[in-house]
């Protein structure tokens, strides 16, 4: 049975770009399974409000509704025991870097997208998304782009613990990709859908395992619309 | 049979803050083997070129000579694999945590410490430190110092990552510490060994963590000559 999965979708029904829901798409692909990406909306609060969800992804698996990206891929781990493992390793070392993912790299990119976000949503959300995310950082969207490039030099120095990984190993996970790599891979996957800002310098071990991980899965990643 | 272990020590032999020596001790400590860590001094380089190593921490296990805290690590859980694990999970995602304490903690502590370290260290050693510290920040230790708070407040912020997987669970590396956690700790044990500099707001979540980490194996840490 095919899963059905919520995905927060731009003025383009197939440009998808929420990091959380990039993380379940990988997570599916992981397991092997089936499923349909439902683009979705930032205003249409009452289609997901039905499965007792208040933000995406959410996903409907049969009987089972379940929102937040974490859970969800505890419950795929759990329900899809014999497919590919997201956590080979266990879960508590893949929490910390779930939260250096979300302190560090969502806090340094947030800023750094937000404008080509906005530029990318649909017509309907553009005023939702402008009030909710100006009252967050307490400035225009256009006042926050300006000072993007001025950000670029410490939120490249802030990878440095996933560069130092991937001098080491070929993969965040060891020597296999699992859901660390796809929480990290997510925050790109972000970037890359709405924006051709060059994140990374030229030579940076950090793009090798990106170009990867685009390919995974049939090239899940890769095929998906955004900016190269 | 006894582990040895050379481990750098202040002007009193038995302050030790070395957060390299730190992860072994605790490493030891976790296997249950017992061990003697030998008080070593910067400028004693030829008491560790006698079993081919150029820096501590290096350990003596019968035969064995190895040197590398990380490589030490994996010796240890190789030779030992009927003791309790340092890496219940796997190499992978630790390998990240600890590119992350290097790049991030430690980088964020040792400006704000060094000062404190060199007054501590033996006196014999002082020239050692103060020139190839020095050399290595392009300022004198007295300068650095006094930009230390100036610097508290971001390194605060850099531990974030730390502070939200605390939140979520009891260790770094989730039910019960292993290895993850002695690395992080190490680095707090090195400013605990020098340094009375309060690091962590009153009320954060690292605290209690760093608290239960000094009780471990016997009170290893909370016994060692510091500053609490």
């Amino acid at each position: 049975m095919t899963i059905q999965m919520y995905d927060l979708c731009g003025a383009e029904p197939d440009r998808r770009f929420s990091p959380f829901c990039w993380r379940v798409k990988f997570a599916l692909a992981h397991k092997g399974l089936d499923f349909e990406a439902l683009p979705w909306k930032f205003t249409e609060k009452d289609r997901i409000a039905q499965h007792g969800a208040k933000t995406v992804p959410v996903i409907v698996d049969g009987e089972t509704e379940i929102s937040d990206s974490w859970a969800i891929a505890e419950y795929l781990e759990e329900t899809y025991g014999d497919r590919p493992a997201l956590f080979p390793h266990g879960k508590g070392e893949v929490r910390f870097i779930k939260s250096w993912t979300e302190s560090v790299v969502h806090m340094g990119l947030g800023p750094m997208m937000m404008y080509d976000i906005y530029r990318h949503v649909a017509p309907e959300d553009e005023a939702y998304f402008r009030e909710s995310r100006e009252a967050r950082v307490g400035m225009k969207l256009e006042e926050l782009h300006e000072g993007r490039d001025g950000r670029l030099k410490g939120f490249r120095v802030s990878l440095n613990p996933l560069r130092l990984t991937l001098d080491a190993q070929p993969w965040i996970s060891g020597d296999a990709p699992a859901h660390a790599d796809h929480i990290v891979m997510s925050a790109f996957m972000w970037a890359r859908g709405v924006s051709d800002y060059r994140l990374l310098e030229e030579g940076d071990p950090i793009i090798d395992w990106r170009n990867r991980m685009l390919d995974l899965y049939d090239g899940l990643g890769r095929n998906a619309p955004g900016y190269d």
